[in-house]
């Protein structure tokens, strides 16, 4: 009845006017349509839609679905840090600094916190850019990180979790049109949010190809060969890195970042470091080197004029509060008048939710020795972060045991990212059914083993090759349990279209 | 030493190269350089800095600095309502629900909002279109609100606050290049968000003007002129609503609303109602009819085919919780095929703060008669709306007594848009220093008065007329204080001028 293509009104048999709908698929915002963001596609559908089939009681090969697609620890049971959920009620009911039961020490955070928000509630908005007091407590935190290496509040901007900061930096650079318009290099297999940010902004993505061979590492010579080609078409103008890596988990060499640098800095290039992960590495041998500290180290030629921002979120590390969208950018030799612009663009949003921007307080100024919560804080922080190493290796030594799956250690972050074969038959049946392999074969682990991975082809990957991202937060029973049964089901799915 | 324009490195004396910036105002995006906000602009920037001066000891005309530029309840020292923090508190801190000085209810809600959260904590990611009991919770709302008329907990989406809201619809609504680029009707004065969120989508601003000598009203054919208008250079897809109105405070009858419908049903346009105020109506006879209620009203011709979407948050009303960051949307009539993008397009910032969610749930399911905190609640919720009321004609009064002011009732809201006659020198003089005649007075009025209102011109308004935006926000004795020092500063601005 309703005509769908030309969008005029149709009358129907009983003489009434049907009205086509003003928005439809095919009026709506091509570039909205275009993105793709995998971790929350199909296959999560799919998975929500056979948990609800498994509560109404229906018979599955499984007795539960696992859901590995997405770093959300809390979902999968890691408890909160007791003393930022203590500041964070103090904040939301004030009369608590009363109770006698809350610590000293999580009160006199939660009353500075109140300090600085107008009427001293967290239900004012606060100042753009985000609560003073707060971005005093990161600059802080960044200084002690970065062994002394400055840092101004008037750098740091609070973000609603890390993507808005790195979407907002985004839509900052992206001008010009055709030829000129703004590429931004992202690597490839790289977090979704990249691509379907660059599709919405109609800016061009360059794909640098991460070296799996290499442990995923950031290759110099794959940055040039990418650039170069890229400027053909293009105007490339920042280059995007993720250390520690997502979905890839690898953590960068303190060389690796230099030569990052000297080849940004050569080439003209904004440097974005998503660095979210820097509290998540478990690799022997590997540790976290912020791009600020080796950007400082590298001298005053670098430290004075290369344009840097970082990102950091209170989603991930051990803390892993993602519901908060807490997070901060510290923007390094950014030009004045473009912060100003900055400024006024998250001013439009008018602020960033202020619990998120309490709890980045609480967590980058978090109890101190001699402090009443401070052996609490170390004891349940240590916990999450030696949990999450024994997953890792365990993760990477039972897949590796796998005939058909090869995995490369989980360094840092908290996925693991291995590299699947794929039968032929099998790649014949997905053609058929209109699917990538990597999408047929994450399926039917999904329909025959309950578990929950996102294929490689959400996050790309070389042509030809095949890969599957997994987180490895689930408590380690459990996670022992997810190994055990992709183990099964590769070996039953290589039978099968062997 | 460092070359702006041309972007190349230069070599100094010292034989140092100097990078030139990458991102400069020369080469951001310009549309995000070309938006307008003067809710957090200029004005609002010295404010801070005169009360940093101020608190520096520097002497000046006045003790403090008023700010009613914004609409932010708490800031101004309004007091959250103690269930909904009550709530809060344990969801934070679940270890609450064992703390026998809580109330039933406030526990038996919280426990309610964590059940549905992953884990059973805030920390996780929720569903990126919101906790599904939330969004049952708000459809039963409206449900209630609208008398009955059904409302689907699939069609609410939950959002960053309101502008959240507003920003994701109209992205999905812009299309089209040259003459058939989206054109969007918005209203003249208006809430800038929507002008600057058009300029950043590249949109075509089609500006209807409201009737100042009506108080403010829709006119259709003011409606109709300026989409006949439009129709030579776009194609103006949406007709945006702003009820109660801000800056202009005035509350739409339900006539006027049957014929906003009729009239974008007719026309084809998608309608979009902002309707945060809501709660706040205080004109006499006036009532807050919601476009959904009118719209089922109507039959089925309109209530079966008509798009509309109605946005909500929790930053107005009575209970003024800005900083969290919580709202929602209703879509009616919305292509699925289009909920599905949309749902995508919220994906990729995973989801809206959960703690807002949370504080969703709890304002649009409050205590209930024979709940515990029923009487608390209620005694508190009337105490703040009656004391918004009484300003409201209080600050209507104050300023028609003013010769050259003159206000609309302020209807609702929580705003009053009062015109001021400017006279002919000090136009001159606003001219001679670059400025509009309304910036001028009121950068005139806080630095002479220490008053921080917006001028009429960030807003939009028929040329030729002045006019500035104040909030009723502060006590009623410093709103008291603040009308006072306007009739004076007015008095002796156009003494001077004249």
């Amino acid at each position: 009845l309703v005509s769908r293509t030309n969008g005029t009104n149709k009358t129907s048999e009983n003489g009434r006017v049907a009205r086509a709908k003003v928005l439809t698929i095919d009026t709506m915002n091509p570039t909205v349509k275009n993105a793709k963001y995998a971790v929350r596609g199909p296959i999560v559908a799919r998975a929500a839609e056979l948990e609800r089939e498994l509560n109404e009681g229906m018979k599955k090969p499984f007795d539960e679905v696992i859901k590995a697609n997405i770093g959300d620890a809390h979902a999968m049971g890691q408890q909160p840090i007791t003393f930022f959920r203590q500041a964070l009620a103090i904040c939301s009911y004030p009369e608590l600094l009363n109770d006698s039961t809350f610590p000293e020490d999580a009160k006199s955070r939660a009353y500075r916190i109140l300090q600085s928000c107008g009427g001293n509630s967290m239900g004012s908005y606060s100042a753009s850019q985000g609560i003073d007091s707060v971005r005093q407590d990161v600059a802080r935190y960044i200084e002690r990180r970065d062994g002394g290496v400055p840092s101004d509040p008037d750098n740091i901007f609070l973000t609603t979790g890390a993507c808005d900061g790195i979407m907002t930096m985004l839509k900052l650079l992206v001008c010009g049109e055709g030829p000129t318009r703004t590429g931004i290099m992202i690597p490839i297999p790289h977090y979704p949010m990249y691509s379907a940010t660059l599709v919405e902004l109609a800016a061009v993505q360059v794909n640098y190809y991460l070296n799996e061979e290499k442990c995923w590492s950031v290759d110099i010579s794959e940055l040039k060969r990418a650039l170069d080609e890229a400027r053909h078409y293009c105007n490339p103008r920042a280059l995007c890195i993720v250390n520690p890596g997502n979905p890839t988990s690898q953590v960068e060499t303190r060389q690796c970042i230099e030569d990052v640098i000297r080849f940004a800095a050569k080439e003209r290039l904004f440097l974005m470091a998503d660095e979210v992960y820097q509290d998540n590495v478990y690799g022997h041998g590997c540790r976290f080197h912020s791009f600020k500290t080796v950007l400082f180290e590298m001298g005053p030629e670098y430290s004075n004029t290369m344009e840097l921002v970082s990102f950091h979120s209170t989603s991930k590390g051990y803390m892993g509060e993602c519901g908060f969208r807490g997070g901060y950018m510290e923007v390094i030799n950014m030009d004045d008048e473009v912060k100003a612009e900055l400024t006024k663009l998250l001013s439009v949003r008018l602020c960033s939710p202020v619990p998120g921007q309490a709890l980045v307080d609480l967590v980058f100024n978090p109890p101190q020795p001699g402090e009443p919560s401070y052996d609490n804080f170390i004891k349940e922080r240590t916990a999450i972060l030696s949990a999450l190493e024994e997953k890792a290796k365990l993760t990477e030594q039972v897949l590796n045991t796998v005939p058909g799956i090869s995995c490369n250690p989980v360094q840092g972050a908290m996925f693991c990212f291995p590299r699947i074969t794929i039968p032929e038959k099998a790649m014949i049946e997905a053609t058929e059914q209109g699917q990538q392999p990597d999408v047929f074969y994450c399926m039917k682990m999904l329909e025959e083993a309950g578990i929950c991975v996102i294929p490689g082809s959400g996050f790309g990957q070389k042509e030809g090759t095949y890969h599957f991202r997994m987180t490895i937060l689930p408590p380690i029973d459990k996670l022992q349990i997810l190994l055990n049964k992709v183990k099964e089901f590769h070996q039953k799915f290589t039978q099968k279209y062997s």
